[in-house]
């Protein structure tokens, strides 16, 4: 996806490690997966749900569901980064859309849509987003209601034809 | 999902590692997939694209897609298997479904449906399954072809409403 209007969250920038590839130096499938949870990890931070958040709430965030899209090999060593797009809230899940991109580029190597859950880890067990945090989770999917879904969300997997 | 006629493929089976788990000894979301695809390897094997296949037929499997659902936790030292389903093939590409489970024992801790594609190396492009390779990949899926549509395949994410 395009971001000329700079909308998109960039939560998260890094290297393409030696220990996530293959043989090849090529990022292996799995790892881009690492990626992707390391750019939801730092959407956490930007609600709220840094370390100092969970403790201060008790909550954290479970993946519900994954789905992702391989689209372009990146090499080791390639610097890269995640965009990421708030597809939508309710009170206790946030529905996300991230890309991974080599950094400062356009094209998508992969895409990542994943369900997330708030999470009371006293359960632990599915609550309602903290008084705190709610509104910060709000704001984000606001700023992103007017973007275009995104090519690879709501997808299911099939054989063509 | 249930195999009393022991007819799902066992291609994995391990343990979970301490470098795949959290602060709290429970593995992490991304590592699931290290999971599968470990699995992915194995089942390649066992349709001849193991490294002697691939350097014999110049191909390599690459993944398409892939989607996840999280069901349950497990921790750090569990002995854990993957069972596999071969949903759908055609010839070039595989559809298949992966579950986790504590080792004999029927709880599913995650499910995994992928799609494969056959590449040819010396491109990379997309090809047909080799001469040597196809037979096996046809007759893994014919012994599969009664079975029911597992619980989470072909899903799409979206929030519930």
């Amino acid at each position: 996806m395009s971001d000329a209007a700079g909308l998109l969250l960039a939560p998260w920038r890094g290297t393409v490690l030696h220990e996530w590839t293959d043989y090849n130096g090529h990022l292996r499938d799995a790892h881009y997966l690492v990626i992707f949870s390391m750019a939801t990890d730092a959407l956490m931070d930007l609600f709220g749900l840094d370390e100092a958040g969970r403790q201060a709430t008790g909550h954290s965030i479970f993946t519900l569901e994954s789905h992702i899209n391989y689209l372009l090999e990146v090499k080791e060593g390639t610097p890269i980064e995640v965009r990421t797009q708030i597809l939508g809230v309710d009170a206790k899940r946030l529905n996300v859309y991230h890309t991974l991109h080599v950094a400062d580029t356009e094209p998508v190597l992969a895409a990542n849509q994943q369900m997330l859950l708030n999470v009371d880890m006293s359960g632990p067990r599915a609550a309602p987003f903290a008084p705190t945090v709610l509104p910060r989770v709000q704001a984000l999917a606001a700023r992103h209601q007017g973007l275009p879904t995104p090519k690879y969300a709501g997808r299911s997997i099939a054989l063509p034809g």
